[in-house]
């Protein structure tokens, strides 16, 4: 009977034991698992910076820059491309009144960190100098710019940088923005969601502080402006954006070479949009986000004076 | 007999039992720790993107900006802002030409994103008219430039941003950056490691393509140049940047509000080095990284003929 209880006391104590041992190793095996868990987080890549929101769903703007050779080229385009580079998704199409892509622009294209196509079209020289009248009785810039529709419909001419155009589909804005104005950021978001053609104020255009569309419950009624009113489009170049999806629907819609100067952003309009569908921007157009700031054309009188010498700046040094 | 030999059986069971449950609890202990350690990893903050080198090891560049109202300045201090952003490490210096802070300049800093300090200085109107001479004749933004090397060294007077000086042994360098010339974001690391004075060249300047120093075994020797040649320092505000230690080094170094306008440069660079010990930049002078860009000054022809009826652009609107 002693023997019996202490049988019987073993047995309860090794079944105890062995209950209390399988416990204790899924416990270690629980926590193995915890830690192969972390682990994996731990090994995980931080999740992006917040970007809101996610660049790969938003509208690509299309940036038209013409640019031809003179001595302010390159600083205004380090400046303009600063600019741009705060935007995220944007396309720039530069295009150079040249023979053949410049050594100045290709190489400011190809550190400037921007997703770019480099595009080059020769003004003919007859052009130039048309009926012997100063270069302000036709509008400059028509060809670089008709270039660069042309390339977004598919007709190629890419001398650098992305070569095919928008595939199919393509969600974004076209937005021609000459190389001498200044661009606050927020213009940039205020153009990207166009439906068709989206206006708003320029600064310092016209003889005016600034001109612009006036607004009356979300439509455009009218335009602030004094100088040329028969426009049919009282707008800036610069003062629009068009959807790429309506543009890539009206291959015909050109800037047309013969407009007179005033005219010629009414020269593509017309072929795109009612003045009265036209899309206001910028707070129903009562904020100025961007202004004309033509540079001084510097004076080279000393340079001239070296040269004559043979003693002119060193032609090797690019400004 | 026989029930000793149970009894050292269940001792030495006991004991083993007792060293086999030690052994486990440790484990789980030190599986805790691990599970603890982990938790603590996963929940520091992810380490910061790589900006070679350490953004927090580098000088800071002070760039002094005097500006004043007219037309353009919102659109001339809004691309400085864009191409500042652009630059780790930097730190903002806004100084206006007015009677306190005006809305439009603390509106701009405000969004601006950058480090500033904002101060404000009214140049007195018998210094605006002095003899009847025009503006040039006397130089231009003295009395704002000295107010922001005041503020460096402890004199106080911001408006607004940063009002504390930089600490002692802040490693700096200080540049006079006016709001109209171009400035590649290179620039700013050219000049960021200065030990003195550094130098380089400004592009379309002094009626040439551009003024520089002339470099000779990493020393300068001279400077290509035609305007002023009897300057004791030929170079530009923009031209150089002085190291922060060697500033504060010498608290009665100042512009010089009695210096001929091109002059004005040595009035404060004579007190701080010598013309041999200046540090050439930008690959020994020979690459243009900036350039003046003077902005045209806009007409309001047609602005002040509406004015006159009353129909003038609304002056709520900010251009």
């Amino acid at each position: 009977m002693k023997l019996k209880l202490k049988n019987v006391f073993l047995a309860y104590f090794l079944v105890s034991i062995a209950g209390l041992l399988y416990v204790l190793a899924s416990h270690v095996t629980q926590k193995d698992l915890r830690i192969s868990q972390l682990q994996a987080e731990l090994r995980r890549p931080p999740p992006a910076p917040a970007q809101p929101p996610e660049p790969e769903a938003l509208p690509t703007i299309y940036v038209v820059t013409p640019t031809y050779a003179r001595l302010v080229q390159k600083a205004e385009l380090v400046r303009l491309s600063q600019t741009l580079s705060l935007v995220p998704r944007l396309h720039w199409l530069l295009v150079e009144d040249a023979e053949g892509p410049t050594p100045l622009v290709s190489g400011l294209l190809a550190v400037s960190g921007l997703l770019f196509t480099h595009l080059v079209v020769l003004m003919p020289k007859a052009q130039q100098l048309r009926d012997g009248k100063p270069g302000w009785v036709h509008p400059r810039g028509v060809k670089r710019r008709n270039k660069a529709l042309d390339w977004l419909w598919g007709r190629g001419g890419a001398v650098g940088g992305e070569k095919d155009p928008p595939p199919p589909g393509t969600q974004g804005v076209v937005y021609l923005a000459d190389s001498d104005n200044t661009y606050s950021q927020e213009l940039f978001e205020e153009m990207r969601w166009t439906y068709g053609v989206s206006v708003w104020p320029v600064g310092l255009v016209g003889g005016l502080r600034f001109e612009g569309p006036q607004v009356q419950d979300g439509w455009v009624v009218g335009f602030h402006k004094v100088w040329e009113p028969n426009r049919p489009f009282p707008v800036d170049m610069a003062g629009f954006a068009v959807a790429l999806p309506l543009l890539l629907a009206k291959p015909n819609a050109q800037f047309d070479s013969t407009a007179p100067r005033s005219h010629l952003e009414s020269s593509l309009l017309s072929h795109l949009v009612d003045p009265k569908d036209l899309e206001p921007q910028a707070a129903n157009c009562t904020r100025v986000l961007m202004s004309l700031t033509p540079t001084e054309k510097p004076k080279m009188k000393q340079e001239e004076q070296l040269q004559r010498q043979g003693r002119g700046s060193d032609p090797a040094i690019e400004v």
